[in-house]
């Protein structure tokens, strides 16, 4: 397999100003084609340091891809660098330059100083337009290694690391499928099914087990065979696979409303499962609206939860998250309706109701269908509102199979 | 300063499954102790790999860090390659294996294989203990030099790298201070207030510009020059700063909020804004509810919109979003609330309201007092809905100073 290095170059980087998000993105899409990137290196705008590891990884990889470093201040000395690196002069590129000049005036009042830095070129690259910055992307051939120049702002790097793959070999494409699951522990689930996953033996399996997200599978090989396993277990763990590959359980839910809709009573989520489902473009076709119940009072009065249900069971009870799911489906008129109640602390736990306590209720309108679930998530408020999130859509998923 | 390499370890960051965000914290940290971290090296599983970026790591720093393939699997060679590369052996401790065992029989219903590989040590390391799984940390001093090793899931990382830090050598202090603005973009705000940025000529200025946060200014420098920068810009800004340092704005208006209450009405962020405050600790002293009203049926059932304003103006307008506002605070029964109602596309958009066309309305009950700010967010719908959620909080925070 050919051997990629990523270089992702700015001081906000090392600086722990901003996560580098852009390498994660490339080394996947990467991956598919045949590349398999040995190492990811963050690093700081300065020249030594940057000619040095540039120096480095041509000698390791195959292929080299730098991100950020291509803005117009003196800081930014990404082109610099590898132009030195590879002994090739940068030139100044005149229509480059008018066709920034002309996005400039388009996007700011005036002119930033130095603009034209972005208009040099490493002798004998090949530009790719920069769609939404000024910036452009460079690739070069050195020898039988290729190095593709990227900006960092992941909105201009994406669409134009996607071009420039046009211009890069590509080799063998490894065929994958993911199971992703939800409640059931690594070590059971391998301990279950290894009946069927070490059948295949020609099949190669990875687990990545989350805090959050429960475990997932890979599957790696054959395209017949790695189908047949992902066949298998899908019929025998129904409850268990909420999505597959690139799948959200967002979008599973989404596709299998079609036609119904469908409303959200929320408590200890606070508006992250609607929030989650309204990121999908075009949701107003099943998703109506929520109540964010907060408080109890809220709960009451807007919900029509009963007063004596709170007082007798509690906020974070199988009653209330019930009576919650149904009147939201009546008051937002929906088929569908999910509603979620718990304690993702720190504080407010008690010995009956620990932090981590939550009760999730998926109700059908039609046939006045509960299907109601109580969850202990162990970790912080952020987690534990994840989870619920998470399985919010999971009990929804259920109920519409 | 001195200089820090962190090697975030492990096939699953290299591969693209998940992204690093223990190097982004560790950097800021170490910068704090007068640390500079001069490169950040995502590596896979992989001996020979390590013990080569390993040695070079420690010829370029003073401090190195490891992150991850602290394992019980074969895989898991981030020990085996230090240990190599050093030249020190491995050393089976016994005491530290009995606490692991009682650990893992506390966490799982089995005992992983090879679960005694985390109890083997660097000779000469320290050990600080993992309060939250199996693997625990080793500091190892080699000369002048120093190795802190850590494990990868950042919930483990976090705790033991605090504890490590007691054992490091600390520096001078950088006195740095962070003013969050909104609304202005960073060539203006350099123009209209350089006659304060650059008369304190001691003080060093950095700008940050993000396209959904806004402009962020850093000053470094002396402690009382810095401040004093610090409080002219904040007298002199004060629609558009809305945070400093690590405040979130969120943080600043449940602050402001102290004593009163809040709702919102939310359509095109669906629950951003709430899922957001939601994710402070102790919030519902101030926040009661809100409803996520996304379609205009329910703007209308639920929020009383009237219905002849959204067929005169439109939901995304200013009379929808007053009304909105009015009726969710009286609604919900709280002093404050903000509605906001807009287009986040990718369809939807027309001529006069283009994709990004978003309206929001902050709403003081006590003397009826609205104020209401149309907007043009570029952008994808994430971006945008981001956008409006940032600038929703900042509307309630102007009306709450």
């Amino acid at each position: 397999m050919k051997k990629s290095i990523i270089l992702a170059i700015g001081n906000e980087l090392v600086e722990g100003i901003i996560i580098d998000t852009n390498s994660k993105y490339i080394s996947k899409k990467l991956l598919e084609i045949g590349y398999k990137t040995v190492a990811i290196n963050t690093l700081p705008d300065d020249l030594e340091i940057l000619v040095e590891e540039i120096r480095d990884s041509l000698k390791k990889a195959d292929l080299l891809i730098t991100t950020g470093g291509l803005g117009p201040t003196e800081d930014d000395l990404t082109r610099e660098a590898i132009s030195k690196t590879v002994g090739k002069e940068l030139i100044f590129n005149e229509k480059l330059y008018n066709s920034i000049l002309k996005k400039v005036k388009e996007f700011h009042s005036e002119i930033p100083k130095n603009i034209e830095k972005q208009a040099w070129v490493i002798n004998g690259a090949r530009i790719i337009e920069n769609p939404v910055g000024t910036a452009p992307g460079q690739i070069l051939q050195i020898g039988e290694k290729q190095i593709i120049i990227l900006p960092g702002p992941p909105v201009e790097m994406k669409p134009i690391f996607e071009e420039s793959l046009k211009f890069l070999e590509k080799f063998e494409k490894i065929y994958q499928k993911r199971i992703k699951t939800l409640g059931i522990p690594e070590a059971i689930l391998v301990e279950k099914y290894k009946d069927i996953i070490y059948k295949y033996k020609d099949v190669n399996v990875a687990t990545l087990a989350s805090h959050i997200s429960g475990v997932e599978l890979r599957f790696t090989g054959k395209k017949e065979k790695v189908d047949e396993i992902v066949k298998l277990l899908k019929e025998k763990l129904s409850d268990h696979i909420y999505a597959l590959d690139n799948e959200t359980i967002e979008e599973v839910v989404f596709k299998k409303l079609e036609g119904k809709s469908v409303s959200f009573a929320e408590s200890c989520t606070g508006g992250l499962i609607s929030a989650k489902f309204v990121s999908i473009p075009g949701i107003s076709k099943v998703f109506k609206g929520a109540i964010v119940a907060y408080s109890n009072k809220v709960k009451e009065k807007v919900l029509n939860v009963n007063k004596n249900t709170i007082q007798k069971y509690g906020a974070v009870s199988k009653e209330c998250v019930m009576e919650m799911a149904k009147e939201v489906s009546y008051f937002l008129d929906t088929d569908y309706a999910v509603a979620v109640s718990g304690i993702a602390g720190p504080t407010g736990g008690t010995k009956e109701k620990p932090v981590g306590t939550v009760w999730i209720c998926a109700y059908k309108r039609e046939n006045d269908y509960y299907l109601v679930e109580k969850f202990f998530f162990r970790g912080n408020r952020e987690i534990i509102r994840e989870k619920s999130a998470l399985n919010a859509f999971n009990l929804l998923r259920r109920i519409l199979s």
